[in-house]
């Protein structure tokens, strides 16, 4: 139907998440629109990160920088680390702010059915790091409430045993803005058994 | 939060449409875990187009070479001129493989209120194009059935009118696989004022 090449590129951006075959055109009609405003800058950002970026040798955060800036962060409590799946929970903790301590990003979690193993995810950097000597006091588990983020969350627990350190992990409870009618009944037993006084 | 290297890609895939910000970091994350096998024939398929793909001199089609694909295209019936607002819609019409004959991309439609006037549109080359002595015999107004769209169709036939040249348009109608009961009161009384015999 149309050159070769902007057919392969159409075909790429299809194979982004969210996008499809139709979103992919509508993607690339805008950037042949807006070359000049556009399409050169992402060209640029993206060799800028495909050249640049790597993961940070402490958290295994992204940056250009290493280590990241959030381990060069002054700022930050370097006696809390947060323990996460990946990069994209990194960057939803972020955004929201709530986390003032370190981060460590696991790359995945524990799952029999993948396959997946103790040695597939950055566990050993994690035993290493979290060392009462270094100053670390708590290490918060921020994995996701499945059950393999459970089973994950279940192993670092039982690797941190006995060092002179919190593990805890998120709440679980009735997200904010959530009505209870549309709650499963795991979350709502959840959130009664933690209830606080008002 | 991240490095401004990757905070400035995810805006810039924000921008592209159908993109918000969420979906503009799973894209973002997709690119950085497939480097080798996404990102870099990305960054390579985006050059390509911004370097050697530019419109074709008769038609106005995007393509790595000029005349383009389809107006070099020696199965084309070179009689039929179907105009088109956009690339958009050639691509449309190119995958559904109804149209045999050459395009005309206007680049647009004719808007009072966006101030676009014929010289903003591919008209003129239009009306150099479409002479019965270099064999064209029919020129399709394929124009979308909004105002802009058929004040450009009736503009068009206008200046194309005394040439021996028949000008048709799409007809108007219901959509396969459409229910009536959804359609608008103008689409059925178009169908039904173009009923055709059984």
């Amino acid at each position: 139907m149309t050159g070769n090449d902007l057919d392969q590129l159409i075909q790429l951006f299809a194979k982004l998440p969210g996008l499809g075959p139709r979103s992919a055109r509508r993607a690339v009609l805008a950037l042949i629109k807006r070359r000049e405003t556009l399409m050169a800058p992402l060209i640029r950002a993206l060799q800028n990160t495909a050249e640049r970026v790597k993961p940070c040798g402490a958290c295994g955060n992204l940056d250009t920088q290493d280590p990241c800036a959030i381990c060069r962060d002054p700022e930050r409590d370097r006696s809390i680390i947060c323990v996460v799946e990946g990069l994209g929970d990194l960057w939803a903790l972020e955004r929201s702010g709530a986390c003032r301590g370190l981060y460590h990003v696991l790359g995945g979690t524990l799952s029999a059915l993948d396959g997946v193993g103790p040695d597939e995810l950055n566990i050993a950097s994690l035993l290493a790091r979290a060392d009462p000597k270094e100053g670390v006091a708590e290490v918060i588990l921020g994995l996701s409430a499945t059950v393999d983020g459970q089973t994950t969350a279940h192993y670092v627990t039982e690797r941190l045993m006995g060092r002179d350190i919190v593990i805890s992990r998120f709440a679980h409870g009735v997200p904010i803005g959530g009505e209870l009618d549309y709650l499963d009944d795991g979350t709502l037993t959840a959130a009664l058994k933690a209830r606080r006084p008002m």
